[in-house]
């Protein structure tokens, strides 16, 4: 059984093929693209097709799974509007069986249709299945480029109290800050330099991808979506960026500096996830922390570590490359037990 | 004496013909444009034509006063660079005497050239120019579209101890928070609701002109930006986009609750300013406290009652429409007297 697993996100629509003998997985390839679905959504068939494609032919596969977060995006009035028009988008894509993660499991397109929002911002489900490999009681984490779960898993069961993305931002499991989207203005509140605490321009000028390259904790490579002033991705350019937070520039600044202030604002994002994370910990008295995403070193491990919290990786049983599109593969995982 | 003031900023440019009989005021003639400088600055010289043409032939204007603040703008790698292309665009679109506003008052464009900063976000000098028509010891507050000016005057000049963006960020001088253009993401750490604390989604959602609008503080014709969504202005309009800062929708919240929320953020945002403006009453041991701006009544009054300080208007003076362009007025007031 050949599936494709999607997750398809409001910036970022992610691909997992994984080859299964029963329930065995025997291969997993994964790819994803920039496709910001607030403006471009009408694309979103053909790359799905594109995606598949690069890998094998869109004929080998037997099924897709599909879970979304992007029917959130502006572009929609309501959620219930943004899942519909992502569900008919799919299934005039596709000819083979396609399968839908809601908070219950894999549904049908006319099980949606009854209950739309079922189906939003539940690629975390998708996640969990991965986790339940490592660990039947754990917390696990995925922050991927603009939002972060905290999960909690007893029993091999998600058992997350939030049934939606705005139930979670209340209960800790879902912290809406990201390994590269994230506006630096929307988590700082004061920068401390230089013996003074400035406060910083509420505009789009730096996002914490700057921040990760000047600290170079994330590659060019890694740095998928665009930036704020469409200049390139080089420090300098990040650092011209992240010195206009604070109403300045790099005659006022030096790299040094910049390095130094960038060293705080990691600190701070690390603090944000770890208020969650204590959040969702405290709740369920569970203390091994399962990591996934793109920041799972780099973000997840330090928010787990400041509060004295067992770490595993999902890199024990996934590769790096594979961890950053975790809900893609659970998403296909989810969809193979169905078949 | 006919003498045009501009106040340029990054979103918006303001103008001020105003009429003078040696140095008193006769007559003051006011509009404004909105003019993105970080993706149209090209169009600079045309729209500072225009908005004079709007009034009177541009034959009649004896002089020019210009302050900015829009060299900050991303399509800008320095400051530096700013101030001299926004002086250079100036140079080349009059022929009349021009003079721009600096730390140390009016400048000519020589002057700048030799020292370019000097003319950076140098706008609210101008105003002080009017809050001392006022009262000679007080503290002026200019909330505008997008920042807030808190600047201390005593013996009836000016005395903040910033002398760039940068600094006064850090000695409450500056606080970058605006009556429209503001993020609500930027100062929103949580959002009680229900008994719950909700944290919010880091997009660009919502901004304060959308929760203005739902509190019927300000009219359509006053949210003179544009939407984040691109959607209109109408109150439901703004309430769908400031349910999204929660992950929500108009299907998951009421026009009541959006006005709960709305209510919250409003004092959150008053609370940004009295804490700089705080921060200037007890450094400087001032407490008549003078307002001019959009967010004149709706922010500052706000602020200073919340630290229980005196509060008089700059529309004491001028009209409500005039406030809102008090920059502008300043500047032109600190050119005539060159002249």
């Amino acid at each position: 059984m050949k599936v494709a697993g999607f997750d398809i996100g409001g910036a970022n629509t992610d691909l997992a093929i994984v080859d299964f003998d029963q329930n065995e997985i025997k291969n997993i390839q994964v790819d994803f693209a920039y496709l910001p679905m607030w403006s471009n959504n009408d694309d979103l068939s053909k790359v799905l097709v594109e995606l598949i494609e690069k890998i094998c032919s869109i004929d080998e596969i037997d099924a897709i799974g599909i879970s979304m977060t992007a029917e959130l995006v502006d572009a929609y009035d309501t959620k219930k509007e943004g899942v519909l028009d992502i569900v008919e988008k799919c299934e005039n894509t596709f000819n083979c069986p396609i399968g839908y993660v809601g908070l219950d499991g894999i549904l049908t397109k006319d099980e949606i249709e009854k209950d739309p929002l079922n189906a939003a911002a539940a690629n975390w489900i998708a996640t969990c299945e991965i986790a339940t490999l490592i660990s039947d009681n754990c917390i696990f984490i995925d922050t991927g480029s603009t939002t972060t779960d905290i999960i909690p898993i007893k029993n091999g069961k998600q058992c997350a109290i939030g049934n939606s993305d705005f139930e979670r931002l209340a209960t800790g499991e879902l912290v809406y800050t990201g390994t590269l989207r994230t506006n630096l203005a929307s988590f700082l509140e004061k920068v401390p330099f230089n013996g003074n605490e400035y406060r910083v321009a509420s505009e789009l000028f730096a996002q914490t991808a700057d921040v990760f390259i000047v600290l170079d904790l994330i590659d060019e490579s890694d740095y998928v979506c665009d930036t704020f002033d469409g200049e390139g991705k080089s420090k300098i350019e990040c650092m011209r960026r992240i010195a206009r937070v604070l109403c300045a520039d790099m005659d006022m600044l030096s790299e040094r500096d910049i390095v130094k202030i960038s060293k705080f604002i990691h600190k701070a994002q690390v603090a944000q996830i770890a208020e969650g994370l204590n959040q969702v910990s405290q709740r369920q008295n569970l203390d091994l922390i399962v990591t996934t995403g793109l920041g799972k070193d780099i973000l997840d491990k330090k928010a787990a570590e400041l509060l004295n919290l067992e770490v595993k990786s999902m890199d024990n049983i996934l590769s790096d490359e594979e961890c950053v599109v975790a809900p893609a593969i659970g998403t296909a995982i989810m969809m193979n037990k169905t078949l």
